[in-house]
């Protein structure tokens, strides 16, 4: 049986170029709207929120410009209004009706901000409503509890976001991406091995640094929603100030890097640790230097670092899939949660 | 036998005194050197990152400002200056001596911020030496790899550091902490019967939210290095987009609460929800509401929630320490783990 996460999985390569047909003629809108702005706030939960890590590097390594993973409960419990002069506020929801989302952006453009949102629920969707400008993902319909194609698509919403804001990057890589995603659909790697080396573990590190953190957040929340699996992710500094302790045969660790740029050489070099611990490393990406010190290993994309993580999950998307599957949880619909998650 | 880290948790109130003594008359400096600026950049990992997460909550949501926990590796790996003007960047380092927090500050500063530094090592460390002004805290030696009284001490300066960026709160408040740590240590709660709930559990759920969610990092934390307990530390807002999966028989969750506040309420609902999905449901604080629905409860201090998160803790440590010892681990020198982390 296909499950249907696993065909959403699928239909990415069609999603990534709907969207980025659609938004990249966009990014100029993106450049007027923040005009002098300096500062960006993103807002977001749960696959957003790692979404928005993605955007939170790609505007500080390759913008130069300072952003902020908000804290919603200061809007929706603490109500206490900010000075948000001279920011530009990033909400991210794929439905565009999490109330808390919506409510928190409402909060920003109180407080002085520009507002952009980023939703695959389309220019009617009240998160939209609030926006001054709606950067719309064309994911289609998406079933499945874990997100596969609306956080990727959001991923590519962002990277249009990041072009508008000056990043100096080629916009042309983001082209490729469709076709390294169909690529790494086809070959993903040691799949069967690393669902053996993760079945009946009680718990994972998923690790990653710099633009691919995002990746390692996504990969760990999936395997929890979907496998549940205690899943930590973490950046490869923050691992080892302390939860390293946690590393043994019983805890094995899925380190995720892009395959080139300035983050694979500490990646590689967890990877050793995590090996001279005891306990097996799993890559995702990181090419041939991260997979030849690894126990089995993932196929990353063949692109640019700053594009990477667009495609990055993929692999870690079809691991969930098929470890839920190997565990006997039916990866579309886990255990207490719904599709459209509310938060006060 | 004591071990140094049971020590350690004792001389928090001696700790505390002495490091508020030397420090609240210092506010209005801060003050001055903020100046102008408008947001605040706090700077750290591991422990000195869950004490920044709770600067960041207190000068949001009672001086208005807006506070961003930095990504370091944009500095130290990613060697890219952002526009800093009109930022007071605040690094936290326990030694003074994290290459990495220490590289950052100086980045921050080379990037236009004003620049704190809050540490143990002394104004002679090298991170009070990058600094405009350094606020020591006066912890003493610590021994114990897991950090206790560095922490709340960390604590205390950033409430010193709220106070001279005009939080809205009283500062007579704070010089009720070291009393209410007294009576948390002497009286804990149902210590014993958590450390057997805990005992064997391969995974625990550590929730909080708004000013107390560093406490449930910190714990997570802490559970994590002297445990080696998979211990996922997550707002309850988060927990419930997606984590929320894992919880089970299996997985209980520790609910941590101010005993007043506006996030007492969701952490009680979240407690009957963690029961109602067939977990136990340990309370932290939270008072008689949280501890009514709860399994079983650690005490919490009767203070305002602004100053809270400097005590709640305490009982948190305790338990870390006695679910160590009954692990058969040394909470003193985990596996893995040096007292200084040195990261890139």
């Amino acid at each position: 049986m296909t499950t249907r996460m696993r065909s959403e999985i699928a239909e990415q390569p069609a999603a990534l170029r709907a969207t980025l047909d659609a938004l990249l003629p966009r990014a100029a809108e993106v450049g007027r709207l923040a005009g002098q702005t300096r500062r960006l706030l993103f807002i977001a939960r749960g696959t957003s929120d790692n979404a928005a890590v993605y955007g939170r590097y790609l505007v500080e390594a390759h913008a130069g410009l300072l952003a902020t993973p908000a804290a919603p409960s200061i809007a929706t419990t603490y109500r206490r209004r900010l000075d948000l002069d001279g920011v530009l506020a990033v909400a991210l929801s794929q439905s565009g009706r999490t109330e808390e989302i919506v409510e928190t952006l409402a909060w920003a453009r109180d407080c002085g901000a520009r507002t952009v949102a980023i939703t695959n629920g389309g220019e009617e969707s009240p998160l939209a409503q609030v926006a001054d400008l709606a950067l719309c993902t064309l994911a289609g319909e998406e079933k499945a509890v874990p997100a596969t194609k609306t956080y990727t698509t959001q991923l590519a919403a962002l990277a249009v976001l990041g072009l508008g804001l000056g990043a100096e990057v080629e916009a042309a890589d983001l082209l490729r991406v469709p076709d390294a995603v169909e690529r790494l659909i086809a070959e993903p790697g040691d799949l069967d091995e690393i669902v053996e080396g993760l079945a009946g573990k009680p718990g994972v590190v998923v690790s990653g640094r710099g633009l691919v953190f995002s990746t390692a957040l996504e990969l760990a929340l999936k395997l929890k929603e979907a496998c549940y699996l205690h899943a930590m992710g973490l950046s490869y500094a923050d691992l080892l100030h302390g939860p390293i302790a946690v590393v043994d045969e019983e805890t094995p660790a899925l380190v995720v890097a892009a395959d080139r740029g300035p983050t694979l050489a500490g990646t590689v070099a967890l990877a050793e640790r995590v090996i001279g611990a005891g306990a097996s490393a799993f890559a995702v990406g990181g090419g041939s230097a991260l997979a030849e010190v690894s126990t089995a290993a993932l196929n990353g994309p063949d692109l640019p670092e700053w594009v990477t993580p667009l495609a990055l999950i993929v692999p870690g998307q079809l691991l969930t899939e098929a470890l839920a599957r190997r565990l006997g949880i039916d990866p579309d619909a886990p255990r207490g949660l719904n599709k459209v998650t509310q938060t006060d």
